[in-house]
């Protein structure tokens, strides 16, 4: 199965990041599992496993707190969650945040504009109040958490967001405010796979 | 021994963060033990485990990853490490971060000013060119991500930093531009006991 | 061949922006000639045909100033001309403009992936060093150009570009600080077909 | 007539941009009937004339543009039109239009100070209610086009500014964000002679 | 000779800021004597006199401090010293002392054109190399100044600027941050007299 | 007793900042008198005495206008005026002021936490509604005082704070922009014993 492991090519792997990616076979084990799981669902492998491969224990850490936030059951839909995601890493200028995580976007919300849409200027997509009071919020928490307050509370509650919603709001905001400055300061680069994702009706 | 666990105190609990505490009899076992391994060591428990106790996953990777990033060997000394957190967490206007870790920072270091320091201006702190070159870089990270670029790299060369104390760095700054928004938003308050540790000779 | 004019239907022309589109034939002759050929050739009339039709003077202006910006001949190309575009048009957060003209640039490079490069962070894009010169100059003239001096001309003259093609660069980023200011306000919305044009290989 | 033309002195010519001015006898008989006409009018040749002299089809379509925005009736006065322009020509350091359109502020205004207010801080002009939300709208659109919305529409129309009215404003910086960073990026002087009109009562 | 005291006149004094003017006949001897000598002088009083006035000890520091820094003999002409309170007020946006510190650099160095230039942009004002690295450094202290380090006073060397000159310099960017947001908090108006001064050849 | 002027050990002179500190003997003698006036209260000289005193009118000007402001009587308790100091002080990255000035906040307010808390974020600290409106005026004064207009002080009179105290808060605010840039550009370093004055109960 390793054959079909793409990075194993020089030419790619040179492109990935910054930094060197290791070899499949001196990955320990759990780590080599999670990478070439998400290949055999995903069909490729997101750069971002092949970058922080190199550092395992950060690798485990990362994934385990994408997950916790990002597949977990809430108030907030999977493709809520990657709205914040993209509107947040534009703003932090991350390329690779913003092309992949819109990939996974326009699957989930089964709309192929929206990831453009947010990228480019939040306050011009067409979303309902509720999420457009949820994409302040995390902008807020992105680019100037310390001027948050209650009153950032209190305007989530009048669209129905409660507590637990903006908990989960600020930490991918501030989940994705780390994977960005760990993208750009390693010059992490989309994979090709992710720029047309969900981009034509009837395909991936 | 639980009854030394200061946060069931209901007036100071209210003051932990905009969220209530969880009951510590209430969480998982893990959690639990490893704040009261904590508070054995510290002789209190900082804020930060009281408010990620009531989501026990985002606890665990939370205190994974800050692990992984602040206890490992490698290029960067300890202090060196702190140094990284505090002048980040100013420029994100983070009290619980810059008090918290200015505490552990002069224990650390054995300088009771370095802190305060760091956290106004790291320019005007008196650090080697080497430490200079580490919190600039470090700076960019956290406020200008996006222009990270080649010739960063090469300036941390030139102060004998490698590529893989460049991660190191990038890393720290990154985790805490998480953690600060994660404070930030949430309202958490630095433990009373955090402001005057390592600022007395021959106390902690 | 009117019947063809698609902006004549009503739920799509509120959508066009905040300002009611007119009715083609209320149009100067001039004007509407313009409309349906650019309609014959791309297969539909871009938003910003139908908002400035409203303003006959204006949209004549906007559109002579533009083709002799964009469709002159020089010293750069069509593609790194429309690369301008996006990138500036980016940084002022304009969605019709990077929508737009990501597509006619993807077109004109025949690269499925540049635009959404240049739109996210400049720096990330995969670029000659001339282009990457032609680039950060182009920026400075958008963000900052109060400090345009000598020293960026002479920058551009050690890529290879004239001060013939800097004026071309400024005038272009000028051009498009406009567009986009006139697009942001008046809430102008892309035509959905600009968002895949040109990502499939082999079709436009 | 031509002999009046002080655009051939070369020791003025070379101050008045970075580019060199086109002889007059050189130009396209259209843009040299514009410029002799602006002189017999004004009495002297603007430097932005001379400046995009060299480049014919932008100059018909800037002036054409210009004439479209500034020339034509409306809800705003001419002199209201020229506030626009002084108060977003400073906020983007264009030295050329606010001391040009200073001066054709003051003249249309009747007032020797207004222009020098508004170059400074338009808040502290004494300004009507009215012009001080036009005002407003305008740097919003100069600075931040990105966040306009209907509540700016709103806050316009409280003070008997409609949808037309909006446009021209909007129009009107989006034209001088053209224009300034023309100015700026080419170095335009403004000539001597704008510095002083309108200053005088009872002098032009 | 208290009958030339214009300020008496309620409906003027009304225009001088937004706290009341006392009466002349109130004032400690030594205030009045100081307004009635400059009234002298100019001609009328500066309301800057005016609306310090109701503190008599801060009227007193104010001046005290004024004179120091801007009568003093040293390396820097009359003329240099209004330059950089002309640069660095416009920056603060101060019309209060943009329009009065420009009419008196005006007249010191006999230019009718250099205090708009530098109000604007003065890095396009007609400037010697070693009075733009003069405004270099005034702007970095009145913009950033926690950035100034050990380079900073190196480039002023290189242009002939010693370090008692970059202390002067150093010290009227700071004078003018002072006076600046005393002006803009108190809404303090220039006098019309202030516009005009310095701009006609042959008058004051 | 000038045995104790420690500013007489070279090594510590060096330290004081970027300009050499006269010596003592060569000061005229209401300087002299007030450092050792200072050092017999204090029982050190706080730097910016050693470092204005090569200034001697400048060093008059500035504390006659320091005592006016900080030592008078008023609507605003001297705590309060030194919480103003320390929060607009940060705002700016002055070290020295943010060190000196907190130790004193801390001995006036009796508070070992609220100088470090203002220093990092004044919104996170624990503040009466009151000092909150007290303090986001004087940073709107610090970072944007050309925004200042009536709505800001109806704020102020909400709380409580009349016209003379919006003065005291502004002139405070517009002083220490003035002693942060004379600081942050001679390099001005605060003595050690400020980082650790008012923190332990029981001890200045």
């Amino acid at each position: 199965m390793t054959i079909r492991v793409r990075w194993h090519n020089e030419s790619m792997a040179r492109e990935v990041s910054r930094f060197p990616v290791p070899a499949l076979q001196d990955l320990p084990e759990d780590v080599r599992a999670r990478i070439l799981q998400v290949q055999e669902k995903a069909g490729f492998v997101p750069n971002i496993f092949l970058v922080l491969a190199r550092r395992p224990d950060e690798f485990r850490a990362f994934f385990a707190y994408h997950d916790a936030l990002m597949l977990k059951e809430g108030g907030l839909s999977k493709a809520e969650r990657e709205m914040i995601v993209v509107a947040t890493s534009a703003a932090n200028q991350c390329l690779y945040c913003v092309v992949a995580h819109g990939a996974i976007l326009r699957i989930h919300e089964k709309d192929p504009l929206i990831a453009d849409q947010l990228a480019v200027n939040h306050r011009r997509a067409d979303l309902s109040p509720r999420r457009r009071a949820m994409l302040d919020f995390a902008m807020k928490v992105a680019l100037r958490s310390g001027e948050v307050d209650g009153a950032d509370f209190a305007r989530l509650a009048e669209h129905g967001l409660s507590d637990e919603d903006a908990w989960d709001i600020a930490a991918i905001a501030a989940f994705f405010a780390m994977s960005n400055r760990l993208a750009n300061a390693t010059g992490m680069q989309p994979n090709d796979e992710f720029y047309l994702m969900g981009r034509v009706p009837g395909k991936r």
